[in-house]
């Protein structure tokens, strides 16, 4: 097999990759809306962002190595917040 | 159930969900690096544009009214830019 013939293949498990990780997000935010319902608004704010804490901490818990924290950080905050934003 | 304890519920719901996107981000690094391997350097720029292109209208249109294409364009060019830097 080709160099080009073998990044297509690969190409195609990430895109299989990608697609689980979008259907992961929309299930993710699905339980962020139903959170967002039972939630009392007035303690909303404080608790929001020990719960990112707590979240970002576990995360970096199961990280590798092959993966830099600051990344992990980044996607899961983007993460958090378009899920916060959609409550 | 009380309400703390429904959101308690969801809550691990939601830890599950992130540890598998985590999960699903290592395994998309790790093809990211092969592919960075199998790569001439001298074509990467404009190709990587044009697949970064590709990755983002392939997952909006597998996205749902839930979840805006704001929000999948941002998860998703940063999730791309770190398997990126990784390569």
């Amino acid at each position: 097999m080709g160099n080009q013939q073998k990044i297509d293949t690969i190409r195609s498990h990430i895109d299989t990759i990608d697609s689980a990780i979008l259907k992961l997000l929309h299930k993710r935010l699905g339980y962020a809306k139903e959170i967002g319902r039972l939630k009392k608004a007035s303690s909303r704010g404080i608790e929001d962002r020990e719960r990112e804490e707590e979240i970002l901490q576990r995360l970096l818990s199961e990280n590798s190595e092959l993966l830099s924290d600051k990344t992990v950080e980044t996607v899961f905050t983007a993460i958090i917040a378009a899920c916060r934003r959609s409550q």
